[in-house]
């Protein structure tokens, strides 16, 4: 089934403690659409500008995604340079360049406004106001957002949160929405905001999903080789909305399924720099991934309620 | 099957959000063992002083914990005062008086050396190395530590590490003992050092639990009514390890319903002050607990995997 996502499609430089990339493809829209497109073909709706090398755009065309969605526009490309601790989940910026996003006006291609499942991806709430505003097809809107937002923006959030029906936060970004530093309480008080639901990403504590019905509970992979996190939160989200899409499915027994398959997704995508580790993996190695996280998680409960 | 208890019984003062309680009954063995007393009947040794009330050893022993193994010595007994903040994961210890600790030579009661089980609670690893060296019947050992045992008698931590088959740390503990930031890769540096079993506590992110031949992981019970978390740590070893003695099991399957116990027991315990929560909290509160963590972890991954 049709899935949009709109995000940013960029230059990113990274450092960490095992390496450095410059220029390479980032942004957004670019990781959740590789992750989304394990298990789907995702319309992607970005800007770029006149320095975005056109084999950055075949790469995503060749990974099965949509790319009629992408605007070219004059100027330069969006670019942010960022630089990672010894401790890997500490994380500076060091330049963050708009360009092309300053005056980024989503318009949707026609072929597009049909789309039932919506991921806008971290970009302005605004700009995502603007595309929930050209999707009346949708049956599932899902927004990820920043503390950026949280900070300059938080009309536009608050609508935002009012409108669609998952949000997506960071563990820090909850306490901070919600000025509280229990995360059961924040996720809480989120839900109370607008969204059916609200799924917390806690990096390498895993994920949690909160409706007015359930809370669910998922670890992260344990994974010790992580070269790079950048995209790992953005590839998550796609691979979750994108195993969704690909079924047409929206019950509580598939989101948490495809929770599952967004912590493979991530956990691929933190083994290498950049978007390198989706060149080489194919859905067995994500099916390989979500095998492992099964195993790692199972737990038989029936002996302690038995007679 | 018999488990032994060797921990501080203690007076704690605790100040939290949500109230204060003045030399209230705590200490690592009394926290452990009351958890414990769900599946097994507990031999607890410890040490007070004369200033201890013969109320908190009553309700010791009402709840099912085996006292004979608690020396009275001359003296005041070991004092705990711990303030939390507003972020209750954050706490300050403002004073901690050793007292009948500082002399403490644990003999164990001749009805205690066939002991099988053995839980080493947070206590100086000098103390648990003499309850290893009196216990020759061990068929499980488990060892709890703390950041002071890492900074000042590392020796005799590395020996308790040499002779245990488990030994539990928290994550930033982890962090310390092995200088990497990485929690998968300081799991198995410390496996390395003689251990079977690596079980990290991760607070309201749940645990792990490592071996040679796996990793696990099971979240934390969703818990947003935290009132006071002193003890829960311990809450949660004696849970784990009071499972498998009541049953007399240590293969990898029950392992892991017995971290489901102890993470059940733990989350009790912070509901309220001191060891209140255990004066009302049956065995039929623990398997609700339990049901209520599976079904907040619940994954069928089987339609991922099919033809």
């Amino acid at each position: 089934m049709s899935l949009l996502i709109i995000g940013t499609v960029a230059f990113d430089t990274v450092e960490t403690p095992y390496g450095k990339v410059e220029r390479a493809l980032g942004g957004s829209g670019t990781f959740a659409s590789l992750a989304a497109a394990y298990y789907t073909r995702p319309r992607l709706v970005g800007v770029v500008g006149e320095d975005f090398p056109q084999e950055y755009i075949d790469l995503l065309a060749s990974r099965g995604v949509d790319i009629r969605g992408i605007e070219h526009a004059a100027g330069k490309s969006f670019f942010w340079h960022g630089r990672y601790e010894q401790d890997i989940n500490i994380r500076e910026t060091l330049v963050t360049e708009l360009n092309v996003l300053e005056t980024f006006d989503p318009k949707l291609p026609a072929d597009y406004l049909d789309s039932r499942y919506i991921f806008l991806a971290n970009i302005d709430p605004n700009l995502q106001l603007k595309v929930l505003d050209q999707t009346p097809a949708a049956v599932l809107t899902m927004a990820d957002t920043m503390n950026l937002w949280i900070d300059i923006t938080r009309d536009a959030l608050e609508q935002v949160l009012r409108r669609v029906d998952i949000i997506l936060l960071n563990d820090s970004e909850a306490r901070q929405l919600c000025g509280t530093p229990n995360l059961i309480k924040a996720a809480r008080d989120i839900l109370a905001k607008g969204p059916k639901a609200v799924i917390l990403k806690k990096g390498e504590h895993g994920v949690m999903m909160f409706t007015d019905q359930a809370v669910f509970s998922l670890p992260a992979f344990p994974l010790q080789g992580v070269k790079d996190p950048t995209g790992a939160g953005d590839a998550f989200a796609g691979g979750f909305i994108g195993y969704l899409a690909g079924l047409d499915v929206r019950d509580d027994a598939h989101m948490r399924r495809a929770l599952a398959v967004g912590t493979a997704t991530a956990s691929l995508c933190c083994e290498d720099f950049s978007i390198e580790r989706f060149k080489t993996a194919d859905r067995q190695a994500v099916s390989g991934r979500i095998a492992q996280i099964a195993a790692a998680t199972a737990v038989d409960y029936a002996p302690l309620f038995g007679a």
